[in-house]
């Protein structure tokens, strides 16, 4: 097999994110074989079937991607005796009316609840915090809730999509904020066209939260959003594409070079993609002493030399890193570099490239879904592979990050977020694998107790720092 | 018992609202009925009592206020061989970690769910609403979404107390929209310090909701803020201080006037207090073609010899209502009115001016928790008597209207809420109570099926206006 085909085939895997719910009627037991040996010809994946109490049959069923959703389609329509009661998408299914609602805490179901719930009693309430406003932390969800607040320019992968189409993504994070930090997280996305309208709405709405959470806005506009607020603001601001991103690459970065037995401090790391992430990651690489630090964006390395007109973020590279003064693209940047952080595009890195770096080389192809280059191409030069993936080893995935790191800040009534709490947060989360291996340099989303992890650290960094409130 | 003792009386009754939680140890029965009796010495309502395993007694106390629940502290404190172990103010107890929380629809246990919930699954959702903005509406939670808006200003009867001191109410509003009308509603208390502010900040978190709440804004910005969203804003707009009193109170009326046999084309109503409240219940009234309006603020009859500067909301009456030029005050509002709509301050109106009314008057004394006149004072030719309060019959209670109305307009994805949708629900509610009587002109508020007789009256409306969205 060719390393095309292995890509092809690795890169069209069937996913939950592709699944189908199947319900179909056949006469026999026969008919029913027929038609998984149907969808199984498809390349699809058969995650689960149930006969139900009329001898119908439910399947949800793993797809590749909408291509193969109609193979499926078709397969079942052909298989002999056999009737699709309903063939839905598993994922929209799920999204129907949303994925969040706002329940009560406590029942109003007569006038003496009511009565405390509302007014008179809720009256009371309120003057105490006109009269201390330190009330409002312990008699109202303010201390437990955060914004997650977007203008939806730059949502995953996708680009400006807007305000709406936000949504889902908002409201995934808040069931990830929940499940994962018992955090409450309302999703305010918004119609704003510029750095002031965004600033101005955060302001605004501060009073309600404890924290905010911004999420999917583009660079470079983030960058000031975030600084305006963390400096204007008394509640702490982390721009998760941003500092989410950065907790878990170095966390990941930190165990990988325990893997192959590298420092830090002697370490040339490139950032191939220098939007609102790399940056980030970036930054707080330097933070902990990487020896030299290498941006390359489309037009390549970030250097001197460069006659385009840098924004800030951009430049933060030429002044920082860099130090030999590389000029070229990614292949030059890679030239005996001992990591390659990959916040771009699907396939934009040539594994060729990959085999000019240095011995014991530590590749993050984070793009996603598909990387910049694939983990069955990677030379044999390097040792340590991650990618944004849930289906491969070593998953950059920012809910090992947010969740606590909201966590820890709430229970403290954080009045900022700073560079300190997320080392210590990247710490905690390195720490976390207390044998780390080329295939477990960070734990998996589901292993218990990683928020909490993270929460600690994040509080005590904060109380250390006297970033609390009484 | 003079009129004054009955006031003085009823004013102070025990509530729930002023409820102590008493955890208390003692040696034997005859101990535990001691404190028992010092507590109901006080005037003090015991509401429950329990033994626990222990031996121990656990007790909820209603008080009539912070003075007899100081009084009750000290009954326990000196009742022989009693130990109090904890006591709590019940109000303050329940608003512990506030009311409300954001909870999952979805659960992500796995890594199937999460790539449903999220990144992949989530991103298809995303494209399909930037594909075709309808998807929002069925595959997000922003149809079922309200936010309850308010820069605190004009909390309950609290004045100007700041966005903070706001959030009990708007988090007890979250609860009561969804016990009653399974509404999805967002707190969102904010700084600002001008219509202009909140109108943008109103119209940026648009896209996250079906309908914005807006509550406890001062008149008369509430005024502009409302007229200039419901122009700019293609879902609809609520000022519940205003809209959702005028629904409650206009329905309040209909009955009314059915119980005491008068048509309302030939109603004289005097309205005392003419903030947000006043005016839209006045408006409405208009609509419904009511003969005859007299507004009073502070400084008297509104008129046209009036040589303060009357803000537009004032002007409305004279302009629409005072036919017969009437100047003086409340006392010359009244005289020969049929009904009496007070939404202003404790104790303003005096009984003897009311016996000036028509024969089978009409007296609605709404200022919360004091009424402008005491129910035990009326003369007898008041037939009708309806306040705020639970402890009293016919409560004028918002709680009928809002959880209804939104469920209404979410039900039909409406554009705009209407007055004759207003209208709808205020006929819907009078309906509600078949067979009105001078002590019934209302449902109760926990009286089942109320918010829904509502929400079909509007989504009804709604549709028939064509103010829907497909």
């Amino acid at each position: 097999m060719s390393n095309d085909e292995t890509t092809t085939t690795r890169m069209t895997k069937p996913s939950a994110g592709y699944a189908l719910n199947i319900h179909a009627a056949a006469h026999d037991v026969a008919e029913f074989s027929g038609m998984v040996r149907a969808i199984v010809a498809c390349g699809a994946d058969i995650r689960s079937m149930d006969t139900l109490g009329d001898g119908t049959r439910q399947l949800v069923v793993a797809c590749s991607g909408v291509e193969q959703q109609q193979a499926v389609r078709a397969a079942i329509a052909t298989s002999p005796g056999v009737r699709a009661l309903s063939i839905t998408d598993a994922t929209f299914d799920l999204h129907l009316g949303g994925k969040i609602e706002v329940t009560p805490r406590t029942s109003v179901r007569n006038a003496d609840e009511l009565a405390m719930a509302y007014t008179p009693g809720v009256g009371r309430v309120s003057m105490a915090i006109a009269d201390d406003p330190s009330v409002v932390w312990t008699h109202t969800g303010r201390a437990n809730a955060v914004a997650v607040l977007s203008d939806g320019t730059a949502v995953l992968g996708l680009g400006n999509i807007g305000p709406e189409a936000a949504m889902p993504v908002m409201e995934g994070k808040a069931v990830l904020f929940k499940q994962f930090g018992g955090v409450d997280a309302y999703p305010i996305c918004i119609n704003a066209s510029s750095v002031d309208e965004i600033v101005a709405v955060a302001k605004a709405i501060a009073p309600s939260f404890g924290g905010i959470n911004l999420e999917d806005i583009a660079a470079p506009a983030c960058f000031e959003i975030e600084e305006r607020l963390q400096r204007e603001l008394d509640i702490p601001v982390f721009h998760d594409d941003q500092h989410g991103t950065a907790i878990v690459v170095l966390a990941a970065v930190q165990n990988a070079a325990k893997v192959v037995g590298k420092s830090l401090s002697d370490m040339t790391v490139a950032v191939v993609g220098t939007g609102a992430a790399g940056v980030a990651c970036a930054k707080l690489l330097h933070l902990v002493g990487v020896a030299d630090i290498i941006g390359v964006d489309r037009t390549g390395i970030l250097h001197d030399g460069r006659e385009d007109n840098l924004v800030p973020s951009k430049r933060w590279f030429v002044e920082h890193g860099n130090h030999a003064g590389r000029t070229g693209g990614v292949a030059e940047a890679l030239k005996g570099a001992d990591v390659l952080l990959g916040l771009s595009g699907p396939g934009v890195i040539e594994a060729e490239w990959l085999v000019n770096m240095a011995d014991d080389a530590i590749v993050f192809a984070m793009a996603n879904p598909v990387p910049e280059v694939m983990p069955e191409l990677m030379p044999a030069n390097v040792a340590v592979v991650a990618t944004g993936r849930s289906d491969y080893p070593n998953q950059i995935n920012n809910v090992l990050a947010f969740p606590g790191v909201f966590r820890g800040l709430l229970d403290v009534r954080a009045t900022s977020c700073t560079e300190e709490m997320k080392l210590a947060a990247a710490a905690a989360l390195a720490a976390f694998v207390q044998q780390p291996t080329a295939d477990r340099i960070l734990p998996g989303a589901f292993d218990e107790g990683v928020a909490q992890a993270v929460a600690h650290a994040v509080a005590a960094t904060a109380t250390a720092q006297g970033c609390v409130r009484d």
